[in-house]
């Protein structure tokens, strides 16, 4: 055992020292980086296996995810974020709760690569949100279509939850945005903001507006309105989609109208969470005009 | 020598196929993630060699790069982005350059690793611009201050592309914009939005005042006006900084006004590239309210 250079006396959490890298109680955070064994894979259809755990990386998001409805159930961890965790660690909520610490070289072992945030949180998924449930309660809501790519789906989160947006809906083709490497770059806000999957694309659009949503699509098509004056409603979802392909023509005619950002002639259509960016800001900076 | 799959006689370029990964015809593609060796790596002061190339990857990026004030002098590709090329690669601004065309095995060899996008483009840095110059031909800047990530430099031109900001100066501590990954990611757009640095920072601000400039400061600071209310001059700088240490108060000092984006209580700022971009959309988007 190494010497425990902090007091964890106070700690909520029960400190483990792990030195062995086979050592099965450390399995939930082995082989991250693995296609078909990472713990963060889906239980996926058909009986194909996945842990469908989550996974928080870093100080910043491990503090999110025990602060979320996603429940960590386990730590890993060099000693030096442990200290940097100290607060959080010391919550009631996490009482009891195993902090496996260990070696950066250890650590490595384990997941598979030297993890240079030093620090994990894993999480069982929570039950699923319904779209109905954010229907009721949020009044801004990102809906994307196709955004199979997990940094733009991490970026929309973060810049979601910077700007007020309420809730994430996913239509179609989305990839999963509960992947670890979607969780860090949203800064731990994919855990926070309330998302759920529409059952039935892009039919579930009829929600939203049954519920006083105005649906406004983003495309770069010259004909649509300028976004500064479709924004109108007191409640309002902004619908995006990949980047290159956009909208279904589909999913636009189930929305309300069709916006576009003022774009120079010669240019591309922005990344998708940027387009997505600028929408949330038009919304929120409304009331300030 | 391979078959010709396509007829080159239209082209303005000269087709030279390339069998060996040694020929020293395409050096200047060489070891293309070498740290030191890589030939985008700037000349470097106190006698450090560096070729002081520029790099442009992919179809969209070399079109765009054959366009730009950039001359290439040189390609390399397999046949089939070639083929993609071909309007290009017939103008007579590249008459007799060569195009080195490869199969996808030697190009991997040559420039080290496997290249998704399938061909380069290369050229000599041309004369640096000044800031004076920018200062008295835009009427938008992009002003950037320790932003020393190159993905984010590549989408702040990007995103000035897109929204019709005119030129981008370089302040203190910001890293390379030619480096192959900012010019990719900023989809060729750093080879054609006007930039330079300034000699003299913050002290250069000067001369965007001078020429008429508002310099608005980008700032989380809760005490600064909202940026709704701060963009009025017929000429706008815009100056971000680096994501976490924002700008330094001698910049801010140096600016006109400090402008903050709203945002929700309890989350991080933005990327810098986004809230340069959303800083960009209210300026482009207030001829239209």
């Amino acid at each position: 055992m190494p010497p425990s250079p902090i007091e964890t006396g106070d700690l909520a959490v029960d400190v483990i020292d792990i030195t062995d890298r086979d050592d099965p109680r450390v399995d939930d955070f082995r082989d991250l980086n693995s296609v078909d064994r990472r713990p963060d894979l889906p239980v996926l259809p058909g009986g194909r296996p996945g842990k469908g755990l989550v996974i928080a990386e870093g100080v910043l998001v491990v503090a999110r995810m025990i602060a979320s409805r996603f429940s960590p159930h386990a730590f890993l961890g060099v000693d030096k974020r442990l200290t940097e965790l100290r607060a959080d660690l010391s919550d009631p909520s996490v009482a009891g709760l195993p902090f496996y610490r260990a070696s950066a070289e250890v650590m490595a072992d384990i997941v598979g690569f030297h993890l240079n945030r030093g620090v994990l949180g894993v999480a069982r998924r929570p039950e699923t949100l319904a779209a109905a449930d954010l229907a009721t309660t949020a009044s801004t809501i990102a809906v994307l279509e196709g955004v199979n790519d997990h940094e733009n789906i991490g970026s929309v989160f973060r810049n979601a939850a910077g700007l007020g947006v309420d809730a994430v809906l996913f239509g179609a083709g989305c990839a999963d945005p509960l992947y670890r490497r979607c969780v860090r770059v949203s800064m731990g806000h994919a855990l926070l903001v309330p998302f759920a999957s529409a059952a039935n694309w892009p039919h579930d659009l009829t929600m939203l507006r049954d519920n006083g949503f105005e649906i406004v699509s983003l495309t770069p098509d010259e004909s649509a309105v300028p976004l500064s004056q479709a924004v109108t409603g007191a409640k309002v979802a902004f619908m995006v989609g990949a980047e290159g392909p956009g909208l279904t023509e589909t999913a636009m005619r189930a929305g309300d109208i069709r916006a576009r950002i003022p774009m120079a002639r010669g240019t591309d259509s922005l990344n998708v969470a940027t387009a997505a960016a600028i929408a949330f800001y038009e919304r929120a900076s409304r009331a300030e005009r």
